[in-house]
């Protein structure tokens, strides 16, 4: 199924920006073409596309659903951003597909001080849940220290300090009721021992990810991977 | 750990090439300094920095310990390429990085005709188990067709066809007892309806991959993830 975007919207009218008009215009859809469109809260619109008008293009709202959540669990994903932003960019386009509620990008004692394009990152969220066929956009928070987080659920706090407790990742989703969960991802240097401290003191559970040492990035992908198969 | 590589050695003496040299410098190492070297087949050796000599490095071998496999699983991942050659790529990186033993790419009747570059591909193989502190290199197929594969142990068909029959995948990879897996995934198009049922035909058991519709490149990664969760 083919999804087209758009936020602008009243009861009778949809109208698509700049970017979808392009898009639409690259499928070569023209005037009286019937669309699937979502607004990335749910609905999903039976439209038809009535005319091209300069930069945007005019639809009308044929038929109007709420579609239910696809997942049965709500993942929110803090995660220190990487030196490199195409990293950050597939992991997130990546995260999305295979499903995800809310991301927060975090600044701790080891990270790399970047400049993130929240632009940039929602169209890559757009796109990615338009590909993946889902119909709730996740919420994308910009860069936040570590300390004023306030993570909910249940939270766990992916670290590679082999010398501090942590349990594998995949018995800790099998063995708790995990319906709401929070992932803590540290930057490239890790989190630091008085961040892994203070977090467990808070109810954090210390968990690692997997057999190899995985990148920043890759944690973020494998997280959510997880969390589609085993949930 | 800092992992450097060289397939160049005797009983005695490694050398580094040109690129291993770079790295070399670009890390500030001078004669004298210890280092971590692996083979990709399974030995990890302490050498000494002799000398850099033009483009190359001498080093003494110290210490040659052969390592065990790190995963007591064996995944070959037979994967179309995507048009896009940087999405190849980085799948290849993530899968590797979660781990996997061995990577074929298809070509079938709904395929993307690309070309690989092997050595490219081969580059960022080493550059993800240096990184991920793994010891085994996988091995890495050029473009073969469907037809002419000869997938080993349990193998999986993965496949997005909701009119054909399949199972969820992590259904699948916890009832059977899969110590060697070999997993098909199909090019954008998907595999067609008389692939799959010749595969199946030969025994390949039918599986869907999580929730959402995924990107080639992305199944690549999420069998890999699973793998190295579950197992």
């Amino acid at each position: 199924m083919q999804l087209f975007y758009s936020k602008q919207y009243n009861d009778k009218i949809l109208i698509f920006d700049k970017e979808e008009t392009r898009h639409c215009k690259v499928l070569r859809k023209s005037p009286g073409d019937i669309l699937a469109v979502i607004d990335g809260m749910g609905y999903l619109m039976k439209c038809r596309l009535n005319a091209y008008k300069g930069e945007e293009t005019n639809l009308e709202i044929l038929e109007s659903t709420l579609m239910s959540r696809q997942r049965n669990y709500r993942l929110h994903l803090y995660i220190a951003p990487t030196k490199q932003n195409d990293r950050i960019e597939w992991m997130l386009e990546k995260a999305v597909e295979l499903g995800l509620d809310e991301i927060t990008f975090i600044a701790g004692e080891h990270s790399e001080r970047v400049r993130l394009n929240m632009n940039r990152l929602e169209k890559i969220a757009i796109s990615a849940i338009k590909q993946s066929v889902q119909y709730y956009l996740p919420i994308i928070n910009p860069i936040t220290e570590l300390k004023d987080i306030t993570p909910s659920g249940t939270v766990l706090l992916a670290h590679c300090r082999a010398d501090m407790p942590r349990k594998g990742i995949s018995e800790v989703l099998h063995n708790i009721n995990v319906k709401d969960v929070s992932v803590l991802i540290g930057p490239e240097g890790d989190f630091s021992v008085d961040e892994i401290g203070n977090l467990i003191s808070k109810g954090a559970v210390p968990v690692s990810l997997g057999n190899t040492r995985l990148r920043t990035e890759t944690a973020g992908v494998y997280i959510s991977a997880l969390m589609n198969a085993i949930l």
